[in-house]
């Protein structure tokens, strides 16, 4: 730039171009920085969802009898593997490309933009295109983790894959676009911030399909309508896996404020960290003490549990309310998960993690309680999108389901299932020197 | 703004005012952005400490024996929420509302600012207080989960619980007004960066009292004065635990900072990171060549520990050691916790994760040695806070445990503790297909 | 600053001194704030590196028997602790101090600069030379890690640990000089973004000559050439540092961009997540696949060893390939697996976790791969730099491995073998209750 002698108002003129970098307000972030802020947000925070893989595994595996151990973390690498693939594929423009308050996006691939052709901040925009396909990827294989816990011990690895090919492809995606796509209940206004129904309660209800046609465990029920518990291999591996999944949940809820570049998100993503691990803890702590009350002992993996219905009822708005409500929130997702898990039990649904009353019922849980915080929030509407989700999401799956049973089968032999899916799917075993393992040696 | 023609001196004010927005040095980052990326900074490093909860349960969990493992887990899930929900109601304001010079802060419960009512750049501060509240909050959790390694395989589930109760809400708030919330060692100049004193020590002087008051474990000490082993259920656990406790740390000591947005204060936590990992690695190295010329043997748990009390001993003052001075400091960690094991043994204080060596000793170490790289600090000085936190904590944990001792009692029978927590406490197995399980199938 | 009365040229160069601040172009991100970014991008980054020596301690402490657990867990905690003092002491400045154009730097240690004499952002630079110091220091450990993998089960504790001491300190950084540190294959146009080669491929071939010096393990192959699986001891394990390894890996491929602070790092960073994430994806459904064609089962092992496989694929140019691109190159990774662990058994080489296939072969595929993509990339340059690297980490390691083997010994006893290397280096068992363990109780 050559030093030029102005005019008085040519000097002005320069002068007002320099907070102009920032916009109107001069204190504003400039573009740029907002841009690489913003894009780390989704970087970081979707890393910690993609971590949440490993805790539905963790979970699992330490949920499920040794016998079936590895075969629920192959299913797990499996699906997180294909949601990553089929989101780039269909899943991702299906959900966000051209919706606008329609049902459903455009059948193609997700592709870089061509960043060598962007030359301004307004080209460039908010933040980097694959940052935010990396942050929406990652809940995609979230919502898919919820289905393998349930339907643990019985299900046909295979015909499972295929399920959640088509899942993370186009089921998810089509209720996804449906709000967060700007679809039609976008346009009714429902509210899911980070997605107590889009994620958790679409998991839910494809694991609840999935349940009832797959059937329950040999030996769980019997004739009588007794339950016999069949307890998991490893309390401290599923331990761990909460854990991940809690810490994970920070990403999950915070990197849902989609953006980090002002006082005003960067403070909200800080009250999202807070309300959610509170309302984490008063599940516990509910779960803890309900669990005491009624069968005079605490159960771990309601304490567990409790923390997921906690982190599941504050998912749909973790923003609005205050630290009390938030514990209140999650109080109550310990709460029905204590009450949920027997009731399941009493319709002989065999919900090998508990994920239904987790994902499911403490999903619709926190969608309805968004008005309770949020005055944006109407109770109609957030029962229309929890209806109309749960419809189609029950509708698709168990279409899918039932096709998979009367063509390639879903479920394995009597004889597979009581020597477990390890020797009989994978022909190997997760603990070979180790209990069922070691009486073989 | 209207675009008007200035004189020459309206000229210069106006200009001023655009460095004006960054304060005087126009080089300096303007508030809202120094903003965003100290409270990003805080909910990173905040979920890095929260991660530490996990490290410890995987650390306590492969340390027990497999009859006590879910009950561990379960006291660690637990504590970690009820320190959540504590903080919140009491601890926060208690540590840092309005202590001033004094002993202790305000009894109420922390609240979230009215965000619509800030309207300056002033207004906001420095980081989101809720960012604040999350990063203080994981400390607490820190704190009470040395406890609970220590008391293991003993101590009453619900009893243990009130102690966190009391521990988190009150006792930890009130030495940490001391000084982080501006209290008399504040004034006096007392040296704690991240809190070798206020949080490890304190966390490791209410296990010492707890384990005398406790007593050992039957079996751990014979009448004439030999030590049973009982060596932990899952060593490659409790290595877990210490590599997540190692990055936890990163945003322990990183974090505390307080702030990321200024060339000094970026360099400063990329110092901190380098010097703790320094630490860590000198203890490791350091404990293992110390076990293998005492016992010709390295011992994996001491290592592991070694580990633990050099990240430890580095708490007190990461920023001002050279990397030489890091490794130094944290080698003598290693050596601290080489031979305090076996002292406590001779003591007959059944310690039984290692908790009071790692977190006590080496925290008084640690905070010893400020002087040493720091010289703001003064040996006369850190042992007075040493001394009184000491005290204050001692005395006020005994009284605690006395009153659970004798109103609910905090020791399971000697027919539990045989049998193990989780079949008394739990009425569950952690590992029922393998070990002392499986041998009930 | 007083307000004087300027003329207006003097005020035309004040003026011009604020955009000055940002460089010439008036949107770019001031230095200040481009520091603590880039300075902050590494800490995270790194902090995610760090967390892989949890993942490969995992890895390898569920694909070992349960005999040798603790003393896999042992060597890697003192690989990572080593790692980072020799990288202190020695390999950083080796590697980067010096070099230009050259083979190797300077014999000195790593200190921290004084940043009190840092007067302007000049002085700063891009980012703080610590947190560059912490992100190259965890790649080093990396590094070491893949050698214990392979080698475990027989080679002796402290032998191993003098080997991770030299390569560490020098082997590593030599060849890292040659690239990274500005030495001649950067001359050359050599191009590994991340470290396939540099990384990946150097510990592929530490472990490759010590693999061939040091022989199999008894039982593993019988005269008749046929192969016993040996099978690890706990699969979920496995799992969970595969998990960790490709979490971490965001951070390895991430970080390699070495700077956020603009539109373009920060969306090259963007495209390197979500490219690497779809080569590990990509990776475990080849495996898989594969497995299932060739042998009618799905591996699990291969799966987990399939998603390393497409990491280490993508990690020579993770930035240019476009999404269809990296599943390819992932894929392809995944295929060499499966075929490679098979023909390294022909060779009666015995890879306790298949960390060559994965890290040596996928190395080499994964930088021949780079001008796929790269214009800049050349086929030759590519294959001189891979034969370089190899022929001379393959000659100075198996020189250390001969000299330790003729001296200290690398190997254990045979009967120290059967026994264990818990039982017989340690003192101790990894699962005193379970399986072996439980057997002597």
């Amino acid at each position: 730039m050559s030093v030029r002698i102005l005019t008085p108002t040519a000097f002005i003129l320069v002068l007002l171009s320099v907070p102009a970098v920032a916009g109107s307000d001069p204190t504003a972030i400039p573009p740029q920085t907002a841009f690489v802020l913003n894009t780390f947000m989704f970087l970081v925070m979707g890393a910690l969802v993609m971590w949440m893989a490993a805790g539905f595994t963790m979970l699992e595996a330490g949920m499920v009898r040794s016998k079936n151990v590895a075969t629920i973390c192959t299913k797990n690498i499996a699906l997180y593997s294909i949601a990553g693939l089929m989101y780039w594929l269909v899943g991702y423009n299906l959900m966000y490309d051209g919706v606008s308050g329609g049902y459903f996006g455009s059948l193609s691939w997700f592709t870089y933009p061509d960043e060598a052709a962007l030359k301004t901040a307004e080209d460039f925009g908010d933040y980097a295109p694959a940052s935010d396909w990396f942050f929406q990827m990652v809940f995609v294989a979230t919502a898919a983790s919820i289905v393998s816990g349930t339907l643990a011990e019985r299900i046909k690895l295979w015909p499972f894959l295929i399920f959640v090919l088509v899942f993370t492809g186009f089921i998810y995606p089509i209720t996804g676009a449906w709000k967060w796509g700007a679809g039609w209940l976008e346009v009714e206004g429902f509210l899911d911030f980070a997605g107590s129904t889009l994620v958790h309660s679409v998991g839910g209800w494809a694991a609840l399909s999935g349940a009832v046609i797959l059937g329950a465990r040999y030996g769980k029920y019997n004739s009588k309508g007794q339950v016999n518990p069949l307890p998991g291999s490893s309390l401290p591996l599923a331990t761990l896996g909460t854990f991940v999944l809690w810490l994970g949940w920070f990403g999950f809820n915070g990197g849902s404020q989609l953006a980090l570049a002002s006082f005003t998100d960067a403070s909200a993503i800080a009250r999202i960290f807070a309300n959610t691990n509170t309302a984490a803890a008063a599940g516990v702590v509910t779960a803890m003490v309900m669990t005491q009350l009624m069968y005079k002992k605490v159960d771990l993996t309601m304490a567990l549990n409790g923390a997921l219905a906690g982190l599941v009822s504050i998912t749909a708005e973790p923003l609005t309310p205050s630290l009390g409500m938030a514990a209140a929130i999650g109080a109550i997702g310990g709460v029905i998960v204590v009450f949920a898990v027997p009731m399941l039990d009493r319709f002989k649904i065999d919900d090998v993690v508990g994920a239904i009353p987790v994902h499911l019922f403490a999903g619709i849980w926190g969608t309805l309680a968004v008005p309770l915080t949020n005055p944006a929030g109407n109770f109609i509407t957030q029962l229309t999108g929890i209806i109309a989700i749960g419809a189609f999401v029950t509708i698709a799956s168990s279409i899918l389901w039932l096709v998979l049973k009367f063509t390639v089968g879903i479920r394995v032999s009597r004889e597979d299932e009581d020597k477990g899916l390890d020797q009989a799917e994978l022909g190997l075993e997760a603990y070979p020197e180790f209990g069922v393992g070691s009486q073989r040696m």
